[in-house]
């Protein structure tokens, strides 16, 4: 496979850290520079303030981009503006910006992946999911993680349920004169689709979603044992990029 | 193993057909008559509209009764005083009468069993899951049926809960300042733990606990696909009915 | 909808009496005939000898053949020559047979569905495995069913390492040095797939799929508890053949 | 709680510092001292080279050993010897050394605790596999980690195998026709217990013990995601060996 060369801006944060990790690990993936406001010195590579900065030195084949909502909006268009891919994991985005940085992707005909969620794992157990309505339109999310986690459901549950949304009709579940002698134990609801979410010591960030038919059940599920599984996305970003003309929103949208 | 001899009561019911077959086709049991209203033949054995007329025609070792709770209290009184043990099926006894039969075959110095639950599995699934808590304090209950329930959550979940709390003290699980952004995510609350129900076509009868500790999940999960589930464990209590000289009420209190 | 005229070819066969039921059950499709070498009556429609009788009396829209592969065969070809839709349940065509079959649907211009497995399910779980293979090459299957089943692998775990073949070249997995210090514990292997085989009393039919990647791990898991299942799968073939212009095999093939 | 002075042994090794992390963070456990050949500062606490020195230092009520089978057998008679509890993490002590060490714990009055695993979670399963056994002697394991890990099947398996085997006659499982199509198939085998290992990467210690009965299956599961699991039963044994007047071998004889 053909080099490419990368820069990354964010890399001191959490995901930051990772993704230089993966890229320095991947043969055909080469640093080039970092973007971050402090000059310490991060895995042998110049570090530069600002964008502007960096592609004056040196344009990279692609951006990843980890910083904030704002910073990143402005990165991936000044990137676009010099005609420089970009890979972004922030989230955030008005509709407004999608549509600006769609044009300005394919005015200039190069990519643009923007991800709100890198785990490819999650992702591909969505897109199966909203497959899988079209023929089992009763559906039921279960997901669990450590009790540490302050909020209930999961962002991921919650963007579950709206994909499938977007292909079955709503439908109400369960037995219409089912009734809850104690109150919640049949979970939240959305259009029809019940999700429970559990919160355990021990637990990681763990989500299966069932689909129950006459006489069969279908499930599938994502377990994310550590952070790393992100990194399996932002690497088929970096390459998908490099194939695209326009920009292109959530993961589900470029896994075949 | 030594030849028991079994009269049953109420032997058109579900629960009866299934146990005429079980008599039937053990080796060591032998069903030598049936109590039922109706005199249609059944399994080639003698039909008695009451128990008193049966056991005139000849006393069986074990009387199984899978009738109602009114006539199983009838019945059974009946047994003891007769010198028979009894293995019943039904539930709703007070207090009152299980004291009464309780000293009744304490006098007798005979064995009786009264059991809500024949299933072994999901018994030893409650049984396990209360020695476990006093490890695992974090416990999350989810019990999953078929779309034709109509109450949540079911008898299972509840005594399994009420089972735990026998032996854990009441303890607030999740995050202090944990919230639901939609309501019923976090599933009904007994004492702390959470159960969670799940109703889909295609299922039958499903129950895991969840038990989270540092790094660690450890989980006990019953299914029941099939009635027939429930014969293995009038089996073992037709068994163990002839070594009791008490009465023991719930299958658990049987397994070891 | 539109009402579809089935006529049904196996009436008294285990999947043909399931198939009756469906047809009956289904608002938009009406039974028209049946056709068996006995006469018995048959769910209230006519009863044929042949294929050809059956058809001088009224041509349907759908013919369903659940029966041999020989006769299956000779149906589908007398009912495409009539200008009737097929679907069929059999197996074991050659693959002269498939092409003769499909030369003459898309003749007569009519669509021909010809599925080994009607479990939606079962190959939904088949195909995302396929799918998600690309970005998780590393794979493990595990088939449960009942302790009767005489084969091991069973026949669609063999198909769904087949289909992964298809698209994931070839992978040695697990340890380069790891060794089985009991005989059979890292189960069958294909092409670097390993399948595991579980037989046990109680279970019905179940299979899952893992696939694991860097922190994460894929499962996707189909449990069919009862043959009704297989029938939403008929169901589905008797409405899409109705827009089909040419001869499909497989389910996958129809399933979006 | 009464405060328990607590002494490591081996506390720069993965368990060991583990352990100084544990001691420090339970508030009715006090590190006293640590037994170490480097004198390395730990834990702000003596360092001695030798458990003569520590104790001519100062007894603690506990010793926490976790070094090798030689050290730690050394270690073991040391401290019964000067009256001073142990908790024993290493393995591999022959049974001569075992019967010496209880003769002395039991002349002391002082309790002994050597565990081969300290994963209560892990022990538990073990343990409710073996006394489930009694009543479904139809038993499959499943265990699963990284694809890192050489030999299968692992550890756990096979001394969950030898547990049940204890209360288990052996019994041919499967069909007695049954065949594998391909090799492996149903797995590895000890005493008709069948085992099967994955092995994948995101995997980190996973098993699961399936137990069928007719109509149901009950499954016992444990998951590991994280070596601090370990912890809670070092824990455990700290404060149970207080009470202990004898020698016990194995976590699972401590467990209620």
């Amino acid at each position: 496979m053909e080099m490419i060369k990368v820069s990354i801006a964010g890399p001191r944060g959490r995901m930051g850290k990772e993704a230089v990790t993966l890229v320095e690990e991947t043969n055909h993936f080469e640093l080039v520079s970092v973007i971050d406001h402090k000059q310490e010195a991060s895995a042998g590579v110049p570090v530069f303030a600002s964008l502007e900065e960096c592609f004056a030195h040196e344009l990279p084949d692609v951006l990843i981009d980890l910083t904030t909502p704002e910073v990143g909006y402005t990165h991936t268009k000044t990137a676009l503006e010099h005609g420089v891919r970009s890979v972004v994991g922030t989230t955030g985005f008005t509709a407004e910006q999608l549509e600006e940085l769609k044009t300005l992707a394919e005015d200039k005909g190069i990519g643009c992946i923007i991800a709100p969620n890198f785990a490819i794992g999650a992702v591909l157990m969505m897109k199966f999911s909203q497959m899988a309505s079209k023929y089992f339109p009763d559906i039921e999310i279960l997901e669990l993680h450590h009790d540490q986690k302050l909020d209930a459901p999961s962002g991921t549950a919650v963007k579950t349920a709206e994909m499938i949304r977007e292909v079955r009709e709503s439908k109400e579940q369960g037995h219409p004169d089912e009734k809850e002698t104690l109150q919640g134990a049949r979970g939240a609801e959305m259009d029809g689709i019940h999700i429970h979410s559990v919160r355990l010591p021990g637990l990681v960030a763990h989500q299966q979603v069932m689909l129950g038919g006459e006489g069969e059940l279908l499930t599938i599920r994502h377990d994310s044992f550590h952070r790393k599984s992100f990194m399996s996305g932002v690497k088929v970003c970096v390459e998908t990029v490099m194939e695209l003309k326009t920009l292109v929103y959530g993961l589900e949208n470029i896994l075949e």
